[in-house]
């Protein structure tokens, strides 16, 4: 008796960053966490909340989180869903779109989590190689399937898709065009204003990392109505409980905090780019909160491990396109200071 | 451009009940809330976790409310899987059973969500009704499809299904049998015992009614190491966040609390039932935290009208096999002591 369909038996999990058992030991600049703590306004209202309405639902429509994201994004609240981490709206984008069998594309390397939810969904994928030169070997707007995931910007590498490239793009697909802008609060520029001017564009973000909320798992989405409506139908009713939307609630109205870590770990990753190039690493410029480097001699893995043995993790992939460099995650200026005496010892 | 999957397009969103805007002005008995507050040691341990250590992503394993709960069900932690809500497992367990165009069944009436969740899926449905008299028009064991879900004890009804008939319906159903026990912490049974002999039964379980944390979205599900196995791999790779974990690891710690909550809930069920049998209510016998009752005129909407305009919520469904009664959370003995003479009042 084994009922399972094929495409689940088959499949592998994903394998989220490693979380080491005493996380405190080291410096853990492997996940893309933010090196502050989140907002005291944040650490406020969930103590406001925890007590005794916790014996009652949440709100189904998580109201207050929703208004609070339309007026920091500029958009009607009918614009934008909330989701428990962006992972749960990148899923349920694919159950909206992509049924069995049909295409959704990405392009590799990018969040090797949008396989998963293909396989998951048993949809088939498509996915577009960057090439060293970190160019496309196929041009996306060749893609004819149903959902386009584009990480903007890019992980592991941290470079930027030009806004211009995207709203292209946008235009030439059939399907759905997601722009996962996990990290476009470290950017530039992003593209929710896009958003505006096409009916198949769906921007995601989480607050994970620019607002320090890894631990809580809160994401959204801005899409045009149509596609949210859609969305928020087969969404988990209850999807964001109650301490959820207060933290979301309060870290999203603390703007200036919000900025002011922003500000503080774009200056530390300049800086810290600089001192990389100066030890003859290869490092590609970012967008986000974190760096993709080379070492001189391209064995990502042995500088990974002389860095594991002094209690620093950072990100290695056995993926053959990126095993010859490290994706370092920006952390406080003590900690990458700490992180460059390192390297200079391992050499 | 509308790529959009047509059981998607077509599809109603499931409707959660009511939650009043001003809900402390109401004596709220329609969403099988808990009326006491979580163990205050469950306070306690979201305000020691609620601080700078939320900018970190969380156990993606939820080791510690797994090992507690394999404690407290007597289960290898491998048995057991942590879910945002029994609603996320049983979202995946139909992921991991049934695909586009296989045949889900459960029994009419029951949780409705069932129905959104094969419909997000594209999924066959087949229903099995119960009579007036509560009992099934066709035998479950004639299901032929691939998951099965039964409610139990039933929701709106109360009633439970007796372990004689779950066993022998695990045994001759070729597909995976799920016993639904979201309300089985306030029965005289369950089907635990059953899932250590049968390869294809799953049980779930809530935290949100038993343990008084609806506002914290926990579940998890008992069964045998194949299907939490292949449960684990497709569930959210964050499913818990930091302040639920906690949460839930403290709640099932305090099973002292926990007993006291349910005797008392039960204590008021059984009184409260003896009262609406001497107002000459039909009440169905409950193995739950509410019951299903019919006033002797027989319309139930006109009491839930006389009890919402005297500020008393209970549920009212329009479905018209359930249309002639109401189903009504037991609240504590002061609330139900309320709406008692509420009732009496309407006559």
């Amino acid at each position: 008796m084994n009922p399972m369909r094929p495409n689940i038996a088959g499949m592998a999990a994903y394998v989220p960053g490693f979380q080491p058992p005493e996380a405190e030991r080291f410096i853990k600049l492997n996940t893309n966490e933010n090196p502050y703590p989140p907002s005291p306004e944040v650490i406020a209202a969930i103590r406001e909340e925890a007590g005794a309405n916790l014996r009652r639902y949440p709100d189904a429509k998580s109201l207050a989180p929703r208004k609070e994201a339309a007026r920091v994004y500029g958009f009607p609240p009918e614009w934008i869903i909330m989701a428990n981490g962006s992972d749960e709206v990148l899923n349920n984008l694919i159950r909206c779109f992509a049924g069995e069998g049909e295409e959704i594309g990405y392009v590799h390397p990018s969040y090797s989590y949008y396989l998963t939810l293909a396989q998951i969904q048993g949809a088939r994928i498509r996915t577009f190689r960057l090439s060293a030169e970190l160019k496309l070997e196929e041009p996306l707007t060749s893609f004819q399937g149903k959902i386009f995931f584009l990480a903007n910007p890019n992980a592991p590498f941290g470079f930027s898709f030009p806004l211009s490239f995207i709203d292209e793009l946008a235009s030439h697909l059939q399907g759905i065009l997601v722009v996962d802008e996990a990290y476009a609060d470290f950017s530039d520029d992003n593209s929710l204003e896009l958003v505006r001017r096409h009916d198949n564009l769906v921007v995601t973000r989480t607050l994970s990392k620019s607002y320090s909320l890894a631990g809580m798992r809160v994401g959204l989405a801005v899409g045009p109505p149509p596609i949210i409506a859609a969305l928020d139908k087969i969404r988990d009713h209850y999807n964001l409980d109650r301490l959820a939307q207060a933290a979301a609630t309060a870290a999203l109205k603390d703007q200036g905090y919000f900025r002011a870590c922003i500000e503080r770990i774009r200056a530390t990753r300049e800086w810290f780019r600089s001192e990389l190039l100066a030890l003859g690493y290869e490092v590609i410029p970012s967008q986000a909160n974190f760096l993709f480097c080379t070492p001189p001699d391209r064995d990502g893995k042995r500088v990974y491990q002389g860095l594991y043995d002094r209690r620093i993790l950072v990100r290695h992939f056995a993926d053959p396109l990126l095993g010859h460099g490290l994706r370092i995650s920006i952390g406080s200026r003590e900690e990458m200071e700490a992180t460059l005496a390192a390297l200079r010892e391992i050499g």
